[in-house]
């Protein structure tokens, strides 16, 4: 298969299988391409269904001639998986792609361990087994070509997203994380903490508390190890974490504010 | 005609012509009943436009001889607004109708003041010019039958809402606050804190973010008058408020304890 096609089926490698990586090989699958498949954990059962290969062993994995390899395991976990990765057993240069919630962490982290000759996509589909479930149209697919020169193999991967209809955004890792920590880090901040105060549907909702419950819902569908992980290597989570505390005492001092001066009959009620 | 009728045109006043007075109005002109209205500003030209005579004069107001008199002030002005009301004006026993956001507050105070011989009903449609902008069809409507002699006039008055489709919803106002408190004054105050962040859509925002998005904006199109009634004159929503704060806390916690564990090489990191 030339390397100037302008989109060829690929061999991908996912490292990571769990329900992220599950969600995005079959829609690889269904596209064509030749998926395995290797993780901490046996899902082997699960990837025969999926017709995905699946390594238990990840020297097997790495020898097994891929065009790109994808990690799709926990940003808490990257370091670990990295330092188990045997790219001696490499049988040419390889496209090394990266699916993590946050960017910076993994492009430098990469950087640093991977070998010279192999290339380097760090992206983020902003979406997941929920929103994605009826197709991708619309959705949001951030990438940073962090180091390309197979350009081939790089193209055809982003079409994967490109012909599934993903709005394809191309931006530093480093903007992506200015922007995800006051997006997505604060959706989930809040959707935990409407957890654990326990918000269920009432006889009275009004639509925007549907919103509330369904937003609950769907952030207690990803792991705990997700959230944390926008947390601690997201460098400016903690700065939208404070942001937000700080909003919520702002709208309280208003109320009591407020409620002060309904108390004090001195003062008038007129706006 | 004839009050054992099923359901009658009726001759309503409403009290209180802002944003939430007027966009109930439209669709109770739609249906065919008489509307005037006063208020403490003067909406004469708008009213005209809508097909509602309006008083300026509270006075004349009571004099015009209305089935219904539906208060539909703000929350923090009603115990102003119930002194204005020249109650021995009135030519015949009236139902009157509350609808404000919260239940207990004008159930007891327009029972201290109400002629005997008139009816009460308290009423909280969940939805509002945004929400119900489409069509009223499945959106919640709550009410309590507090004193109710005059069936006739009130299931009429009722139907105005049964008859656009509304889930229709008799509780009492006790239990309407409890439920409020912990939906629509919890959504109010995130939209709230959200618009004090001055959260704005991302190239790369998730579809729960975007909810969110939203959520600040439909919040932030409802006055603070209304936010602070819904804190100042729901019992429960103080406690709400004190379970979001500390269910933050507790958010907050977790992820500094999986941080420091994060950082502690001594500690596993398996699940
Ligand atoms: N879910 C989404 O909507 C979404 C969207 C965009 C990007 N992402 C990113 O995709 C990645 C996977 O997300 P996810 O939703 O599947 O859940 P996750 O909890 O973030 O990651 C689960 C995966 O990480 C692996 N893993 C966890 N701890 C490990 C460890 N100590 N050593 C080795 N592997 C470990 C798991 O392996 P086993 O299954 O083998 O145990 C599993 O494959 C994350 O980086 C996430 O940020 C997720
Ligand atoms: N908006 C909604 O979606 C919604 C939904 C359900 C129930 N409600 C309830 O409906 C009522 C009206 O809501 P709203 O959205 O129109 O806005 P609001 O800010 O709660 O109330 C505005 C109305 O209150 C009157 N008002 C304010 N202060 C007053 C005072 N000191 N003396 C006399 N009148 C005063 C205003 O009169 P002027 O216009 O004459 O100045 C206007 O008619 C509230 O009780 C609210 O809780 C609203």
């Amino acid at each position: 298969m030339s390397s100037s096609s302008s989109s060829r089926t690929l061999k991908i490698g996912i490292i990571g299988f769990g329900p992220f990586g599950q969600f995005l090989s079959k829609t690889m699958v269904k596209q064509g391409h030749t998926i395995t498949a290797t993780s901490r954990s046996d899902h082997s059962h699960l990837s025969t269904d999926l017709g995905v290969s699946f390594y238990r062993d990840m020297d097997e994995f790495f020898e097994a001639d891929n065009d790109v390899i994808m990690l799709c395991n926990s940003i808490l976990s990257l370091s670990q998986v990295v330092k188990s990765m045997p790219f001696h057993l490499l049988k040419h240069p390889t496209l090394f792609v990266d699916v993590l919630s946050v960017k910076e962490h993994p492009k430098q982290l990469l950087l640093e361990v991977l070998p010279q000759e192999s290339d380097l996509l760090c992206t983020h589909p902003m979406f997941g087994p929920e929103s994605g479930k009826d197709g991708w149209k619309d959705l949001n697919f951030m990438y940073d070509r962090v180091r390309i020169r197979d350009e081939a193999v790089c193209s055809s991967f982003l079409q994967i997203f490109g012909s599934e209809g993903c709005k394809m955004l191309e931006m530093t890792c480093e903007e992506h994380d200015k922007m995800a920590a006051r997006s997505q880090f604060l959706t989930h901040t809040i959707g935990r903490a409407l957890s654990e105060m326990n918000i269920e549907s009432t006889p009275i909702d009004t639509k925007t508390f549907q919103t509330l419950v369904n937003l609950k819902e769907s952030t207690m569908r990803d792991s705990f190890d997700l959230f944390s992980g926008l947390f601690i290597h997201n460098k400016f989570a903690q700065q939208e974490l404070k942001n937000l505390e700080a909003a919520l005492d702002k709208v309280k001092q208003k109320l009591l504010d407020r409620t002060n001066k309904e108390l004090d009959p001195s003062v008038s009620n007129n706006r």
